[in-house]
């Protein structure tokens, strides 16, 4: 994701060695091709925990491994994962863990970043003592407070709303594989977030057949929201060699434990025409 | 204030120069002096438009006339004087102007930076495109959606609420100096917010004096809120040459539309007896 890469941009122009470790077609990572790219002087690995596209869920405790015994820093990106997914820190043995609320049906704006005790970080905001002069600046007490409860919520019926929200997912996936031709389920088949469809449609581009859907009162995204501005294809994609026009062509249907089964057969009978013209 | 001061002594340590200008007793920089230590590579002139402890207001006008002159962006922190005093950003001359939500009765956590329309930025959140790429990451809607309206309300009756609160801080002052011995006002006699109430008391300890305050109902603070957690002495007092003893021994009183008439005659009514002790 940007919110990592591009600061490993910025980190690269003021003079620190940057290594991007490639991923297969499923989008995950070789815990072999980290190790590989460790040298006396790596402080960092940071691993996306689920992937906000294609929603590929990476085997972070192989790569924790790895980190502790070459004594380095593991961060994970987990905005695509927590609160959708068992997250549980010690066990993965992670280091630093970003997420953030909105994800979790908690309000925007809002984040949180674990830190294992003792791993030291330098404030981004200087000034006031806040949250132990690690953050500088009045806290957003409301979003902060709404953040808890939201987290509270989506652990207490998490197991249910995997098993409900992974059923939805696979209807849906099976149903646009038998109903529609020459389309392509990108990520993993099965280490994959319970709500996220990623289908490549080749031969059409993903915007036609979001703007069918929309008619149709029914929302999906083509692209990563937090990149929709920009209007380049997907850097995610591209990483798992899909082809550009398969790229453009791919839309992603999140699914969530309000979603119903009526809803998911709705889609599926609405989809095949639209494809069609 | 240390949101400015602390980001500076970081840039002095990657290699820039900064120069403190000087303020006189009563917190009031001289332009002149400002003047004095522009050079050709200065590119940033940084004044607090108020002070949140002393209450200070600053002439900016006079200061935006030497940054203009000699090409100089100038930046004012308005977090203590937005929704307060008037701001016109154009009249002032101001390049950029940062102010938060909570000092205008709105959300915590929530901040806006003014930049004037060609003036360059670097931002420090990097990743996902939004605000135009100034800053990234998702919106905290709520927070600037609160913001917004706070913004609205305080602009509605400013003139009113300027008048009813100026006149509840001079009646305090004025009381607090007849009824109570060996205290000293704090900041400018007139070019002062409307609602700071900044005290000395010669031989007693602020901490004290707040806590019998407390017992009475009353919320008063010795130092900001954003350092309090450091309990140093204030170096916004210092810089106005106050002594150490003369420091420890300060309270603001800070009033606001919601406070009354009423209260303020309790406080005065309380307070002697207190510092008496």
């Amino acid at each position: 994701h940007y919110s990592v890469l591009n600061p490993l941009k910025e980190m690269k122009k003021n003079g620190w060695n940057i290594s991007l470790v490639p991923v297969d077609e499923c989008g995950l990572i070789n815990a072999k091709d980290i190790e590989n790219e460790i040298t006396d002087s790596t402080v960092l690995i940071s691993i996306m925990h689920a992937n906000n596209e294609i929603g590929t869920i990476q085997k972070l405790k192989e790569i924790s491994l790895i980190a502790k015994k070459n004594n380095i820093i593991f961060h994970s990106d987990g905005v695509a994962a927590a609160g959708i997914i068992p997250v549980n820190v010690r066990e993965l043995g992670i280091g630093a863990y970003s997420f953030s609320a909105q994800q979790l049906h908690g309000p925007k704006g809002v984040a949180a970043l674990f830190i294992k005790k003792g791993t030291r970080i330098k404030p981004i905001f200087l000034g006031g003592t806040q949250e132990k002069g690690r953050r500088a600046g009045t806290e957003n007490v409301p979003g902060i407070v709404g953040f808890g409860k939201a987290c509270e919520l989506a652990k207490i019926k998490m197991e249910d709303n995997i098993k409900y929200i992974s059923k939805l997912r696979d209807n849906l996936i099976n149903g646009i594989i038998n109903k529609v031709k020459n389309v392509k389920l990108n990520g993993h088949a099965t280490d994959r977030l319970p709500g996220n469809v990623h289908i490549s449609f080749k031969y059409i581009e993903g915007e036609s057949i979001l703007l069918m859907l929309n008619m149709e009162g029914i929302a999906a995204a083509s692209g990563s929201s937090c990149t929709s501005q920009a209007l380049k294809s997907s850097h995610v994609l591209n990483a798992i060699g899909l082809s550009p026009t398969m790229a453009q062509g791919s839309v992603l249907f999140s699914l969530g434990k309000y979603n119903t089964v009526e809803e998911v057969s709705r889609l599926l009978e609405v989809l095949p025409p639209i494809v069609k013209r």
